[in-house]
Order: structure tokens, then C-alpha cells, then sequence
């Protein structure tokens, strides 16, 4: 099966990363719904590392704004929702559940480069499926690395002993401060063929 | 506009890692389309700096066989298609043409670690989603870590001086050797509402 172009217009071709935002509010059973599709992204080993933290309470976003870069204030005050994608540095702790096919959380505990890198990439895949999966769920995204890592970590993520790695507006966007679609590269430039 | 479920499940919920391949090719024009979806997915500043190495040749193939891990070497063979996803580390260099609004290659030329986290996390998000767009182009998806990026570096791109990130076998998969689905992490094991 593939998907219509519709679909793909919705995912990639047409979406925009948003800055100006609607009232609208996000319901807590869209974020629950949003995990729940975006948690079957594949990733190495099943291994899972991303973390997601929902900021839509006018007192966690006040938590938030001094972490912010100037220029990402204002939009990210505004959005319904602001979510901080981070991972957990000891996620192989999770492995015997999430691979039990082997003995995995061996290849990690005494491999702090390993999965530092591992934590990394595969939290980031994971926000990139959050991402597309807001947009198949009719949301809208601002993606931002524009903020103070530490700050974050420290105001939001220290209990857990979590790592910010960026943040994602969602919400319904508006045109508002909405940049030309800027030209990518082309295949040439990108890609070869092997 | 949202995504019906046979377009979620396709993308998501029932999408698998494939270590089967059936002898189907993929043709370059299916890669051309490929990359004209995954290129719309946002990056910060819209820097792009995710680069693919398709590897559909058998000589590509034998020359990447050295760099598999033992455990990934058949599959790998086996598919169509092997993508080396890849980044520019002085991806800022485009950033003229990619990013007119401002001189974003100033805040990336002279700080090598911010380039390089960079460089890593908007690659690692091309990545995923050139395997969404892959899905949604009705093409499975077999990602892997297991290979000496040293080697692959040195085989296919040091020519242009790109880095090996993750590669991902591309095809229409068959059943063979397919793990059970693994368990994921409940919403409030991977999840904070704030």
C-alpha cells in the first residue's frame, strides 16, 4: 500500500513549520494518541531512548521561557502545546523488557560512548516520528533548537536524570511570521547512487 | 486535515523492521521520489545536512560488505537497495542558498561542536524521515547500526568527505527471520504531562 499524495502533501510537501498559533487548544488524549502511533517508529534494538515532556500549563511555560532563546519566545508562549523531546541517558535499563531476544543492555552498560551515541540518534529519530506523526494527526509542529540545554534540564528533566535534545511546538499554526518556503537541495547535491 | 488509520498503520503501527527481501527491484526513479518527500522535512535553519549513498549495485554492495557487522551481512546483500544515510560536517556551507533569511553560516563556521551536534541531529532526522517516506512510498524499511563507520567513510565518502551516521536497507519485504513485534514503553514510562 502507499500512501495518496494528500497524505504525503500533509506529512512533507505542504506542511510548514509553524510560528504563529490558534487558540485551539491540544487535548491530553491527542498527546496519549500521538505516543501511541509514534512509539512504533523503529529504532536501534527496539532500544526506545526518547522521552517526551508535554508543557501546556500556563505555569510550566513560564518554567520554560527563560530557557528560551529571544527569537523563540514569543511563538512558544503562544503554542498550545510545547514539547520537550529528550532521552534517557540509561535507557539499556529498559532493554530486558523492550528486546528480549538478548542479553542487550550488556552492550550498552559498560559503553558510556555507545550509548550516549545510541541515546542520541535514536531519540532523535524518535522526534522526527513525533513530528510527522502530529502532522498525520492533524497538528501542526515548530521544531526549535534555539534554547538553553542545561536550564531545561535542570527546571524540567533533573528527577528523572533525562537530557533535552530539542523542542517542538504543536498546536493548529497560522500564518503568522510564517517564512517563504525556503529551496532545498537538489538530488545531485544530496544523493549518489552506488 | 489528519491521516486515516490504514495510512497511520502503513507509516506506524504495523510497519516492521524487515530482515526478509524479495527479489523486487527499486528503481532510481522510486529513489528520485524518494528524496523529493524526505528533502520537505524540517531541520534547524533548514541546514539539510543529511546526505544518501544508494547502494543498489553488486560491486556497491561487495565493497560495503567488509563494514557489516557478522549478524547484518545476508540481509543486507539480500535487499535491493542499502542507503548509507550520512552527513556534511560543513553542511553550513550551503547555507546561503538553504537559509536566505539571515547569515546562518556565521553562527556554524567557527564553533566546530555546535556544527557537529548540528550536523548529527538534523542528519539523524532526515534519516527517519527517509524511512517514513519510504513507507509511505509503499517500500519496507530495514535500519541498522551495526557496521564499521571507519570503513564505510573510507569506501564510499571520502571523495566528499561525508560521515557515516545509520544505513537502512530498502526493498519489499518478506517474513523471513522477522522478530515478534517488542513490547514499547507505556506513556508514563516514556511520558510527563506538565
Amino acid at each position: 500500500m502507499t500512501l495518496d499524495d494528500g497524505a504525503l502533501d500533509v506529512l512533507f510537501r505542504t506542511a510548514r513549520t509553524r510560528n504563529g498559533w490558534t487558540d485551539t487548544p491540544v487535548a491530553d488524549e491527542t498527546l496519549h494518541a500521538l505516543y501511541d502511533i509514534l512509539k512504533f517508529g523503529p529504532t536501534s534494538a527496539n532500544c526506545s531512548p526518547a522521552r517526551f515532556v508535554f508543557i501546556r500549563t500556563r505555569e510550566a511555560k513560564e518554567k520554560l521561557k527563560p530557557a528560551l532563546n529571544p527569537g523563540n519566545v514569543d511563538k512558544t508562549m503562544a503554542a498550545p502545546v510545547t514539547v520537550i523531546v529528550a532521552y534517557d541517558p540509561i535507557f539499556y535499563e529498559h532493554l530486558p523488557k523492550l528486546f528480549p531476544h538478548a542479553d542487550a543492555r550488556a552492550w550498552f552498560a559498560g559503553n558510556p560512548d555507545l550509548a550516549d551515541e545510541t541515546a542520541f540518534r535514536n531519540g532523535t529519530l524518535q522526534g522526527a516520528y513525533l513530528i510527522i506523526a502530529a502532522r498525520g494527526l492533524g497538528l501542526d509542529c515548530g521544531p526549535m533548537s534555539g534554547f538553553d540545554k542545561a536550564k531545561v534540564d535542570q527546571s524540567f528533566l533533573a528527577e528523572q536524570g533525562w537530557k533535552s535534545n530539542f523542542l517542538v511546538n504543536l498546536g493548529h499554526g497560522t500564518d503568522a511570521n510564517l517564512f517563504p518556503r525556503s529551496p532545498r537541495l537538489d538530488f545531485d547535491e544530496a544523493c549518489v547512487l552506488a
